[in-house]
């Protein structure tokens, strides 16, 4: 087949006329036909053969000079490249993995979503609309470290809020703890051994892992912190004011004790303080790293949790200890957290927006868990023992009947109804039902249609 | 002084009573004035004492309990607890750290950011907009992978602008180059050995560092790529094409035999995309993964240049040899990037937003590079020679004083003007100089400022 038929017939399919020219030569070139060191056609002859312009001849060979697969030699012309390789494999498609879906839920008590009611959408959208129109500051990349501005906002608010004892200069702010985990990491000159008290967070464990740490783990009834001493732990995970799902907090005798052993190992204490700003019974417990006055304790928070989960803003404080390491090396890590998002979160801080938000986001869910508890015991009698937990998120459902808790599990899950569950010491089983996730409107139904499926009772029409 | 009489002293800042009335006796406790073990006053005597209601005193004890500054004994009352550890130190502030503040620039010709008038933000304002109104997608963790919808996008995007052979299974999402490059390391078991070439992305050479990576740099003029086989690299970092700051191009004759190579010795080659939409002479150059197949090649892009610096949004495509590894733990990393910024990326794409952005974009950049280079020209005549870069995003000034580099950069910075320099093989040094962070209307005054620093002429009036 001629050039020029080769040409028509290939080129069928659109685009900017000079690329099909470059994809003809690109194939004959790849495939052989025009081998290596052969000489293309000069410009004006391509030009008439093609039946295209001298300009469109000139762009094609020019992206061919530029890609490698033509050589262009001064007063002479274009030739073909030397490719050792045949790239016969271009285009092949890998063959997509399935994900298997989830069936869908009728009940979610399991997860850790925020509740539509709690959230005031219009005005969170007027604070980001409000910072997109910073056009300048959005157009360079921010501050490794945080958005100034934010990080001094944070400050004031964690010292009013959770008594964290701080400057700005010590607050780095990332996209979700796992990221300033990674921070940390880089901070750290020894990564021998990691504690975990109560198994706390299991993402942080994995980039833990990740670095190089080998991970240990501590239980609060179990373990006493001397053996943080005795294992040689450099780094304790814990979160001591949301101990376990039901919310229990460390004693300040245990704390101070803690702190005196953390001293003398020379351990790092990361206080990941989550979920602490809801209590059910009392007020929010001051934080570990306020009362150590920030020097072996590193604080982390999340606004996930606070605000929305989709929203990737969380923030660490440094001890005193790590800020020359932070200073020196902490300028390679860049910013995670989206800027607008930083922008709009300060002004919303400074506006106590935030506080406002919380302040609302605890009597909703104080009373919803309330609610829920009651419509458990209802529905249960006395075939199960219902109580709201301390830190209010979640209810607690203990059955008397000695099944297993993951059989419990597995009948309610066939039911559509996802929760999460605890075995007991004395081997009866208990549900922890978050009730978040789930409109207190369907509380009744959702509560019989678990007894149904538990305890066998036909469930009612 | 009385009880009442130092609680009223105490109590003047404000704040909810029963909070007032557990701060005293907590600072009792933690000072000893209360030593372990003492009885404090029953509920309604403390009520008489401080005039207050009991159901405030109540409130206080049970913060006091909860927090285990003191034990409840039911029918008897409560009691100071032991705290072996006087909290002497809480709420000393560290000192803050000073961070020296650059001087304000009156050119930025060094800096990587975005040309304000290349981005419409109304546009862009209104997708972020429509996706706040998401509420229940923001209620909710989003996949670790990142959304699937914009997964998808992206899938497409990428096939038809950058050759790209993938399915939406295979992207993975994240804020930012340095947070994929974590998840990266969790997958690859050996983690002996890491290549750059070409010094690309320090960024990305301290992720793999604190991961437990060695480095080893090679460059493109003195080494071959059978350096790879010999010296074990696993994992080789490259920008194929855009090789340095002057944006050249890995011919594909050298891709080839880079493939096969990396094929051989089992090594992953990270193709970083950087900037690759942007060329000035000719056509983007496809992707490396794309000629590959996506067998040992992961592809990674981000949105930050093609968008908007402050978007942290950034893809890499796994190649099939990794997925196996991403599906066992991919799911423990949880997803950096903004939800709401990823869906209004989504229908940004969708809706063609992404591909004409970077056409008006490429075009800016190119007319703003020709103007720079006009103007240099210019305010240097015979003292200098200029020209436009292969990418379009820098134009070269090549000095023919014979000073070095660092000289001609620090004369520049002191007359308020940022430059990036390179020093040529010839004795003779160049700038090259971003022109998109300067408004073109500047540049004729920037370059005869620059002229003025470096040549020593008085700036003309």
């Amino acid at each position: 087949m001629k050039n020029k038929d080769l040409f028509r017939q290939e080129s069928g399919s659109g685009g900017p006329l000079y690329l099909r020219v470059y994809s003809h030569y690109k194939d004959l070139i790849s495939s052989g036909q025009l081998p290596a060191g052969a000489r293309l056609p000069s410009i004006r002859r391509c030009a008439q053969e093609l039946e295209v312009s001298r300009t469109t001849v000139e762009a094609a060979y020019a992206q061919l000079a530029a890609e490698g697969y033509a050589v262009a030699r001064p007063q002479s012309g274009f030739y073909a490249a030397r490719l050792d390789y045949n790239p016969e494999n271009a285009g092949l498609l890998p063959k997509p993995h399935s994900i298997p879906k989830k069936p869908p839920l009728r009940f979610d008590f399991a997860s850790a979503s925020v509740d539509a009611e709690s959230f005031d959408f219009a005005l969170w959208r007027r604070y980001i609309k409000s910072a997109l129109r910073a056009d300048q500051r959005l157009l360079s990349y921010g501050e490794p470290q945080g958005e100034p501005d934010l990080r001094a906002a944070i400050c004031g608010y964690v010292a009013q809020s959770r008594n964290v004892v701080c400057s700005p200069e010590q607050i780095v702010i990332g996209a979700g703890v796992q990221s300033l985990l990674h921070i940390l990491c880089a901070l750290l000159g020894n990564r021998s051994s990691a504690g975990f008290w109560n198994n706390s967070f299991a993402q942080g464990q994995a980039v833990l892992e990740d670095h190089g740490f080998s991970i240990r783990h501590y239980r609060q009834a179990a373990d006493d912190f001397s053996a943080l001493e005795r294992d040689g732990v450099r780094l304790l995970y814990l979160s001591p004011s949301h101990m376990d799902a039901m919310g229990s907090v460390m004693p300040v005798s245990q704390r101070l004790r803690l702190l005196e052993v953390a001293r003398r190992a020379g351990c790092l204490v990361v206080e990941d303080d989550y979920d602490s700003e809801f209590r059910y019974f009392t007020h929010p417990v001051p934080s570990l790293q306020g009362l150590d006055g920030g020097r072996s304790v590193l604080y982390m928070a999340t606004f996930s949790k606070l605000l929305l989960p989709s929203l990737r803003l969380s923030f660490m404080v440094l001890p005193s200890s790590l800020m020359d390491a932070y200073k020196q090396r902490g300028g390679l890590y860049n910013q995670t957290a989206s800027k607008a998002e930083q922008i709009a979160l300060c002004q919303f801080i400074r506006d106590g927006h935030l506080a406002a938000q919380i302040r609302k986001a605890r009597k909703l869910y104080m009373g919803k868990s309330r609610a829920l508890c009651e419509a458990a015991g209802l529905a249960f009698g006395p075939q199960a023992q219902a109580e709201v937990c301390a830190s209010g998120l979640m209810v607690r459902l203990t059955l008397s009947g000695g099944e297993p808790a993951l059989a419990l599990q597995q009948k309610a899950q066939q039911a559509g109804i996802a929760v999460r569950v605890e075995s007991a010491g004395d081997g009866n089983a208990s549900l922890l039902l978050a009730s978040t996730g789930v409109p207190a409107d369907s509380f009744r139904e959702a509560m019989r249609a678990l007894q149904a499926a538990i305890c066998g009772t036909p469930e009612a029409p």
